[in-house]
């Protein structure tokens, strides 16, 4: 039975929401059993308002500790709420760490993740001797003095289609580990910003943002030389980059469709 | 027994500092027996470098979960630490939510509290319908619309001496209630800003900034008139104000001497 207002079975339509939330006490994107994921809440609060199970599905699966300003994700429901209600009664529901800031109505087929063309993430550093506590959340703290100009002539070097190996996280199964880099840049600290990585690509190995991240803070501090990447992305070895930076300095910002 | 070298007995040198802290987690400035404050910390922990017990005195005493951009403290030590020496092992030591961010050698006789001229605090508020994760310790989330213009036709009748008994912590006993404000507005919110109330002044009563804060969101939604303020002042009676604002959206910014 087919209805003919939003043609889909059974009267679904496909909702799309933009999602902001702090990852510091959240287990990540997924929904695990050791505790509060972003997917989980926000199926646990569509199910309730839809009176059966929803499934969410988000366009980046992001670790435990990692932030977004702008996740995209998309769920199947028959509720006829409005979407300006829907954004209320969830944000009602959900915990203030986890806000939507955005419900629309999308194409039947639209899927957070496979529609998806450009994920951009940034990379959050403070980079002075004392640590802001209002910020601590949201950035690594780095006190040693940094080569940002270093620094992005590795960045400039990471830029296109590279196998990125040597960047993915351990214990990860993946067809192929070549990926293309859109673009990557680090803009420089101010009074007021921190010291910021952003990249764009089509998609992402696990830990590659924050391996890439952490190999060009060494590079920064001198211990590496820019090029080495170069030589890093050609010899595959995880064991050879640089340590993950850690999760709490990373943040999806945009997913392009 | 007088020590040539700094002129105070003992060797006693007077200690500035500057301090930045979150209040969230904390019970204010004051050293209580119900949880961790920031004069019991950094009593704490100069106590420790000193070998012997430490008094600190702060400028203002910020109530539970107030921030603080730059309190200003002083202490008595004897101990021979450089500041920047001083300023690594107390941050060294300190909880992440408190951070010393400049020591230096004062005047024998300055005082943190009575030496100050004037203080500066900042009430900060989110003037939107989303809150975003990343200041909600920071700001008092207000949906609602306001108008500003409003709102600083009452900051502009605050200016200047007046008796602000209405605006005054209930059970507290002062001398006077006459305080001088030498400075009041709101900025509107931007885009990255929350609207924010900057007030200065030689001092402030408890809770002063906050109950004028609860009365002139009360003027920006149309609860009352502007002017309405001046007849508030007049009536000396703290049942008359608004609401107190919640401690979360205030910062101690700055404190002259």
């Amino acid at each position: 039975m087919r209805n003919a207002d939003d043609g889909m079975p059974n009267g679904e339509r496909t909702l799309r929401f933009t999602i902001q939330y702090d990852g510091s006490g959240l287990v990540g994107w997924q929904r695990q059993a050791n505790g509060p994921s972003v997917q989980g809440l926000l199926e646990n609060v569509l199910s309730t308002i839809e009176g059966s199970p929803v499934t969410v599905h988000g366009a980046g699966r992001t670790d435990a500790g990692v932030h977004a300003i702008a996740q995209v994700a998309h769920a199947r429901v028959r509720i006829g709420h409005d979407p300006k209600t829907m954004m209320r009664a969830m944000n009602a529901n959900l915990p203030e760490t986890v806000r939507v800031t955005d419900v629309g109505v999308a194409a039947d087929d639209f899927h957070a993740r496979f529609s998806a063309r450009a994920k951009t993430y940034e990379y959050r550093i403070w980079n002075a001797a004392v640590l802001p506590p209002f910020i601590r959340l949201y950035v690594w703290h780095v006190p040693q003095a940094l080569d940002v100009a270093a620094m992005n002539v590795a960045a400039d070097a990471v830029t296109g289609e590279h196998d990125f190996a040597a960047f993915q996280g351990a214990g990860t199964l993946v067809h192929s580990t070549v990926r293309r880099v859109i673009r990557a840049a680090w803009r420089d600290q101010t009074r007021d910003e921190p010291l910021t990585f952003e990249i764009s690509g089509e998609g992402f190995l696990r830990h590659m943002v924050r391996a890439l991240v952490g190999t060009m803070i060494e590079i920064g501090r001198g211990a590496r030389a820019p090029h080495d990447i170069e030589r890093l992305i050609a010899s595959r070895d995880r064991h050879a980059a640089g340590r993950t930076a850690p999760a709490n300095g990373l943040f999806l910002v945009d997913v392009e469709y």
